[in-house]
């Protein structure tokens, strides 16, 4: 099969196109507003994403991002950091949200994590697929353990799931009731 | 801003064109394998998910299926069912790897489901973005509800997140011990 695209776009900042590679057919409603607003920034970025739960855990989140800005630096890669203070069960991170959001506009190429956890504790494989599906790189450095801060989240975020069962149950029975 | 664009294909099926709003631009690798496979079906469906979790459930799943397709007949939607005997906690499943295959390549405009804990217990927020971002709407019509049944399953996928947290902890003690 051949193929050839061209995407022709005049902005605030000028002429300019975007070839075939860069684009992905065959959808309709696909990102209705992606070329309303002006592509910002045309280069693609490596985003090192880090989280701790608890603010007492601040250290662990500064070594994070070192590490992760260590690994970046000797590739000579050009990067931002976002990082957060957030429980890894909350689906609606801020952090995260900001990230997800880059990654639909298409500014973003790696996505650089110390650990799976440090992105979700569940639901890493759907952020994967999500990752994969915008040809965007996800890399896990699985850097320096801290097993007392891991620790302490795992049972931090037992608890949060636990509860979130309890609150599906008394829901439910609470339904029940009417 | 203004742009245009238009994708010539030529493949098995003869030549054609996508038009602009079929097209998401802006990153590199995106998809690279997707024009040289053939676009077999060039008409975006419907898909109605249903799932339960043990063998146990099959009337619910199939009393599930038939909500979903009485809700997709009444709109007069051409759909196709996926459905499938698994945990609600495992990200792996078979049915909605077959699901998210397709959202990636771009043959699904609609997703149909009874329930959000359907879809996946945890990590559904994900998945809705996940969705959102290839254009593909997501419809919860929150049928009637399988009370005995969901508590089961509530029960069941709690005790797999209490075996994935103790697997985790051990995990890293036997990590600690080297």
């Amino acid at each position: 099969m051949e193929y050839i695209a061209i995407l022709f776009c005049s902005g605030k900042s000028g002429d300019y196109y975007i070839r075939s590679e860069h684009l992905v057919g065959g959808v309709d409603k696909r990102l209705p507003g992606m070329f309303e607003e002006e592509v910002e920034n045309k280069t693609l970025k490596v985003v090192l994403y880090a989280r701790v739960s608890t603010r007492k855990q601040k250290e662990y989140l500064e070594s994070q991002i070192e590490r992760l800005k260590k690994y970046a630096d000797e590739k000579e890669w050009n990067y931002e950091v976002i990082s957060e203070i957030a429980s890894g069960v909350n689906e609606k991170r801020r952090g995260l949200k900001k990230l997800l959001n880059r990654v639909k506009k298409g500014t973003v190429e790696k996505v650089v994590i110390e650990y799976p956890d440090r992105l979700a504790r569940f639901g890493f494989e759907y952020l994967k697929t999500f990752f994969e599906s915008h040809g965007v790189e996800l890399i896990t450095i699985n850097g320096k353990e801290h097993e007392e801060d891991r620790m302490k989240e795992l049972a931090e975020d037992l608890i949060a799931i636990v509860n979130s069962f309890a609150a599906r149950v008394y829901g439910s029975r609470g339904e029940k009731k009417k």
